[in-house]
């Protein structure tokens, strides 16, 4: 129990200092400061910085096998991609400080192009532009799908609650993939 | 004129790195290892990689100030948004890389809030939510001005050129502007 806690606060404190300075600027040294513990008592938790990224970001990428799977179950292209859109939405506004803080950081990018989940985010896009797109449609979703991650981070709407959040942005997506 | 250009050259080699390792994963010594030059060759042009990163997002920041007084001008607020947004994507469009690579990086956020321009980002962000904005629309405002940085640089959209994707991002962002 003691364990988990002490897990789940150097994960927390990583995730502050990867805000605060991207992932690449961020040292296991910084995450041990940061916590007030020696550098030695984060290596026993997390031999390398990899593995501290991957813990933040590898439970909502587990997510996005069933909001794939559940948007494929249905009859056509513009409800796979409603279910899809909406999966992805619930999914951002549940991951608000992840996806600001990693989205767009190369070296994230790396690992994550490495995770099983690459699969199911390509599926996911897929689901997105439909069958055969065209360059407006894969511009739209292009559009919606980076700018979605980064509403859902945007100091500027924090005052916003999760529901109100998740509610314009499917009003907005729905209207720009038309 | 061979100062000039070799000032280029590690502009260049300074946004490929910034691209593959982020800006704070990137030092002096892997620009200059990238241009088979001498670290000290990389300081005699710029002591500090703030003023390499400056220098590559200045140019285009400066570039906003006439965008905001152009759309100033107009006599609607919708005109105003609709002006500010054109010349947005123009701009974006014409810095397909650096908006991809710098624009959510925490070091260049610091940089850019520092920035002489910072001023005038504020005063397109309100052109584009227009006058006493509700929710709905700081939300739609928020995805699309983050979606057209993502989708210039989306490398699914490299093979379009530089007019199809302003004119589809055009289309989209009003759409999702309403």
């Amino acid at each position: 129990m003691a364990e988990k806690r002490a897990r789940e606060r150097l994960l927390t404190a990583a995730l502050d200092l990867f805000t605060e300075h991207g992932v690449s600027g961020t040292s296991l040294q910084m995450i041990a400061d940061r916590l007030g513990v020696t550098k030695a008592a984060v290596y026993h938790q997390f031999p390398a910085k990899d593995e501290i990224v991957l813990a933040v970001i590898g439970p909502p990428l587990e997510q996005l096998a069933p909001i794939a799977e559940a948007a494929q179950r249905r009859r056509t292209p513009s409800a796979r991609r409603n279910a899809a859109l909406t999966g992805i939405i619930d999914l951002v506004v549940k991951n608000r400080r992840i996806a600001a803080a990693l989205t767009f950081d190369p070296l994230v990018n790396q690992l994550v192009r490495k995770h099983p989940a690459i699969g199911v985010i390509e599926q996911l896009q897929d689901l997105l532009t439909g069958p055969d797109p065209d360059d407006a449609t894969r511009v739209a979703v292009s559009l919606v799908s980076g700018g979605l991650m980064i509403a859902g981070s945007d100091r500027r709407l924090t005052a916003l609650d999760d529901e109100a959040l998740r509610d314009h942005l499917l009003v907005t997506a729905r209207r720009a993939l038309r």
